[in-house]
């Protein structure tokens, strides 16, 4: 497989090297482009969008995140952009978090494995750094996707706490002992097995919403060695300064994703080179972020 | 949208007349091909494959379940391939239950429904009848597949309890009062409000693995208005005889997906017509299926 390190040492470097724990979410929608962008054709338009913003934050992101539904909405043509996107990301040395939250079992999952964090040409797998995956269907479903983690210098986030209002109807039921989303978090340990990295982190990541701050602070102590992937800032109404106990000393252990506040930042003002605009957003949330770390 | 009756008014129409209440999973590998088809041009591979199953199947199966990883582990070529078999069920008459186990929040749900169950040229969605749905992330999580049900015609399995060994990991809990999987089939019940068919059931279906009879009775007792979807005969160790309790009097309520043991029926005999024998095999287990039935 393609990467010679593993994902968690790979990720922290970028995120000492660049300062920064931001991680710039790419939710395209064509009814939303820059003025310079044609919705007409809709592969051209998520490539030039997806490309544009991974160069305006490439210096600024520790990682972007393309989200697989938007593309997938347009059929095999936003799958070919997909695959275009990732693929710059990875030769202008972003890491790529491709968020698909995958789930199946046995050989289905390892076609969701061998697509997604593989080789094969013609595939995103080739460019992902690391995927977002669904861990209801139990540890055996999730095993093509660790077996990348351990021997392929991948990573994976599995869905702990969802940021959305019916999030915790399933991941944390009233007067459960032990809520779906701790007993996600305690198995990731196991999970995270042969793939720890020099870091202190291993490879097997989670997914907390930034909306429920109390629950990051029990997945944090559930899953010491897991790196958080926190999305549901900005638009979605959670408080960046809540954040800090998802981080350790070193300001590590934590990577927090922000999309439309980023992406759609040009919408401010029409006249300006819309990637400027990005970027200064980007910019604005990394200091953010920034601040919350211990001194 | 593109249908005008209810997903489950068709389906149920469809298993009456045909007399069948077999779906044959389409899982196109390219190192398990027929020997007339080469595995040198995926697309082709994956387009050839899907649509002669298909027709070797359309008199005798209720309905086609292509698994949409098989098609993802290719990239943009394989969606164009899938496009081209969802298109080849529905010019056929056949109905497609796209597994594809999707589940996220809100615009981003709302993109996975436009693309798998939407009417965007370019995309599977318009040949799609009825798509699998993973709930782990709640009910608003599935609120743009449920309003497609509703008023468009179509159809979801969400998952309950899956046929794998680690299944029961969340699903089914020990010493859980209210295990996950009759919980989503509880809920089930009130997600298909607003989709009864003149047939008894609604549009929201389960997917529950055979693997477990027992958990069947629980689920067709929680959601009696829901469709199951119930794989893992065959290959994995499902007993077609104890099924029984997942059909009512008509015999509507359930359908039972066979994947391998039908597809690649053909590796039996190098000699004879693939396709034959696939047409076999279905003819096969839809007569078991039918001998569950209550006469």
């Amino acid at each position: 497989m393609s990467f010679d390190d593993l994902f968690s040492d790979r990720i922290a470097t970028r995120i000492q090297t660049i300062e920064s724990r931001l991680v710039v979410g790419i939710d395209p929608r064509l009814d939303r482009l820059p003025p310079d962008i044609s919705p007409d054709d809709p592969e051209q338009a998520l490539t030039r969008l997806g490309i544009g913003v991974i160069e305006a934050v490439s210096s600024v992101a520790a990682a972007v995140k393309p989200q697989i539904a938007f593309f997938e909405r347009w059929g095999w043509r936003g799958w070919r952009a997909l695959e275009a996107v990732c693929r710059s990301a990875s030769e202008q040395g972003v890491p790529v978090i491709l968020d698909a939250k995958r789930g199946d079992i046995g050989s289905t999952a390892e076609a969701y494995a061998e697509a997604l964090l593989g080789d094969e040409p013609g595939t995103p797998g080739p460019f992902v750094d690391a995927l977002t995956v669904n861990p209801y269907l139990g540890s055996d479903s999730l095993e093509p996707f660790i077996a990348r983690v351990r021997d392929g210098g991948r990573g994976i986030f599995v869905l702990a706490r969802t940021s959305n209002p019916g999030g915790g109807e399933f991941q944390k039921r009233e007067n459960d002992p032990l809520p779906i989303f701790e007993q996600v978090a305690r198995a990731a340990q196991g999970w995270g097995k042969g793939s720890q990295g020099s870091c202190g982190f291993h490879g097997v990541g989670l997914v907390v919403g930034a909306t429920y701050p109390q629950e990051i602070v029990r997945v944090r102590e559930a899953a010491p060695g897991s790196f958080l992937l926190i999305p549901g800032i900005g638009a979605q109404g959670g408080a960046i300064e809540s954040l800090a106990p998802a981080f350790d000393e070193q300001g590590l252990g934590a990577l927090v994703n922000s999309s439309r506040g980023i992406v759609q930042a040009f919408e401010k003002d029409p006249q300006r080179r819309w990637q400027e605009m990005v970027q200064e957003a980007a910019q604005q949330s990394r200091e953010k972020l920034q601040g919350v770390l211990s001194p």
